[in-house]
């Protein structure tokens, strides 16, 4: 079976759902949605997800799943990108729900403000920027000491938060005072096919 | 073994845990964090959870678990809380991240503001408010023809999306046009082991 992957390129959060099948060797179409142009907030689209939001997995022709990270549990099910052990899936998961609620809305939210709305004096960009050291703060700490987010093997917490950390310049955070996460950045490039993400101006 | 739970009563993301460990009669005890007067932001609960927030579900002397959905899939699994179809759990999982990302940050967000900072004029309330009928809006969707989020059964997912649905009114929000949310929060309460969330003002 090939899975269909309605997505926009240079979003993370579609961005795992590609790193996961490319690593997982699955097979995929991938179809590009034009969500600067409203493509999100179709009735077609909506019938893929009623929420609205990218990216989609279609797993076959009636049934599809949305939420990133939702995608990624299905995807390494059964993997090596998922432990076999209760509590490191549950540390997974911890990871996963701390990535959509204190790390994407601020490092993601800042990106897109200033990558694809350009707008880099919008007045919200200070909260998100203040979020994002606090986000990076509890990543660096727990980085510091670790290899990888849990039981020191890469799983899909760690394509989770790589996704809008790799790119954290772009959404003009300085890592420089991170160097637990700038060694996992690296750690996460380079295991076995691993794919990059596309250029926001690609 | 007995968990030990540190939380806030009044809190939906605290009230979740709860209501799983009272439905799946597990023995637990509940540690109160005066989160009004900065007990998150201590020395010693940042032991708990570097992130500073609640709840924290204490496994043993030495293992922390954070993040209300991610605990709740922990105290689930192999529970009939928690489905064994792959898809069904992927989809239990689509619906928490939803909460997460999409519902909690409006609906609870509204909440805090009104009931605990006591401020109806704070000026992010319409933006909250309107995320939280978009939310609802997609719950209602789904919910008008099935009996719980996932699988026709009682799972994680409906603990997740009840715990602030069910004091949508005391977020300032009127649930009298979601007939078919009405209808699943009394099949939620009627659900064996069910307890009610204490009041804001407990």
């Amino acid at each position: 079976m090939t899975y269909h992957v309605h997505g926009v390129s240079a979003s993370g959060n579609c961005y795992k759902v590609r790193l996961a099948l490319e690593q997982l060797k699955l097979p995929y179409v991938w179809h590009e949605v034009d969500m600067m142009h409203g493509a999100t907030r179709t009735d077609a689209f909506r019938k893929l997800n009623p929420n609205g939001k990218v990216p989609v997995l279609c797993i076959d022709e009636t049934t599809t799943l949305s939420e990133s990270d939702a995608i990624l549990c299905y995807l390494a099910d059964g993997t090596p990108l998922m432990p076999d052990d209760r509590l490191q899936r549950a540390q997974v998961l911890q990871w996963m729900f701390f990535e959509q609620y204190s790390h994407e809305p601020y490092v993601a939210v800042a990106r897109f403000i200033r990558q694809f709305l350009k707008q880099p004096d919008d007045p919200r960009l200070p909260e998100k920027t203040a979020g994002s050291y606090r986000a990076l703060d509890v990543m660096e700490q727990h980085l510091a000491t670790r290899s990888f987010l849990v039981g020191e093997r890469y799983t899909v917490a760690d394509i989770a938060l790589f996704a809008y950390t790799h790119v954290a310049d772009e959404a003009g955070l300085d890592l420089s005072r991170y160097p637990g996460i700038r060694a996992w950045l690296d750690r996460v490039r380079s295991q076995p096919g691993h794919v990059a993400m596309p250029g926001v101006h690609a």
